[in-house]
């Protein structure tokens, strides 16, 4: 029971998510999520306007789990080969780790991501604009060529779809998929090196 | 009408096409495939001894259209990164041809792949093998650094999934597929050649 007062926007998301967990993203309501918290409808609706807008704010706090980990690696010392090659394997773990240790979950976020394609596009852009920061050092340390930054940035990005793209969840567990992902990113910093 | 004694496995490959066209996956049966050619289906068990080996016959016919194009760019002349820069770009073009020219018959043709992932590994191996051999082509002429052959092929075909995996194919009428393409084989090219 929370007291309605006090209710934050983030209360309610934790509440949300748990919902989904339980009923799946067909069956969930935000009566489902009040009645979770002890709240009326109505102090949901207070911080969300509408179910599509707390849909949207869920696949958002998601999304941006993954963004966490990935600024600890921005921040990292090391070359830029370096940091690209530890973003990237923390990008895979972290999907990864979503997509197996808990599926159900895993497939209800694929649904919100699907109804939510402006909030996917924008956590794509900031994982391709923490690609083109790493790049942009590397140019100017002299490790990589110089080339134009973002269109690199997303050339790497979708290089390595299939170690992050949901779409490719159900290969993951796959014995030979770390060392694709290590051919792959081998490919990928061979194409950025200077010579 | 087709006369019963001259029926061909081909043929009934294309009564099938058409019917599944026509009444998509879920409702084609192997009757109106009979009905489509004026046969009994006893004469198309005869070819296909399930609905399922139908199904996958289809499917694998299907793929294989992908391949006869791309023998052809094979055995062109050129060097391999030419060679295989075409080989790529004609694969995203059949790919992209089909989806978008009619979406409805790709649909159908996704959920064939859905089911027969067998014949989808194998498709992905024969391609993969292509890739392999314009590799090794340009190993023995010193355009490419020398790398395990099978792998660096695989990586090849993985970091250019956006332009052939069909989980891609809503994205592949936005005006910036192409360049998006043409950066990541500018990147895999630059991985792959020799300094």
């Amino acid at each position: 029971m929370t007291t309605d007062t006090a209710l934050t926007a983030e209360q309610i998301l934790i509440a949300a998510e748990e919902v989904l967990r339980r009923f799946g993203p067909a069956k969930a309501t935000v009566v489902d999520v009040a009645r979770e918290l002890g709240v009326s409808h109505s102090s949901v609706y207070r911080h969300f306007p509408s179910k599509a807008a707390l849909r949207e704010a869920v696949t958002q706090r998601w999304l941006d789990q993954a963004h966490f980990e990935l600024k600890a690696v921005m921040d990292d010392s090391g070359g830029a080969a370096e940091r690209l090659e530890r973003w990237l394997t923390t990008l895979f773990a972290a999907k990864r780790k979503k997509a197996l240790d808990d599926p159900e979950l895993f497939a209800t976020y694929m649904v919100l991501v699907e109804e939510n394609s402006r909030t996917v596009e924008e956590h794509i852009d900031t994982l391709v604009t923490q690609i083109a920061e790493i790049f942009q050092d590397g140019v100017d340390g002299r490790e990589f060529k110089p080339a134009h930054v973002l269109t690199t940035a997303r050339a790497v990005f979708d290089a390595t779809a299939p170690f992050h793209d949901p779409a490719y969840a159900s290969t993951w567990a796959e014995p030979t998929a770390d060392e694709r992902f290590r051919a792959v990113w081998k490919l990928v910093l061979g194409g950025l090196k200077a010579k």
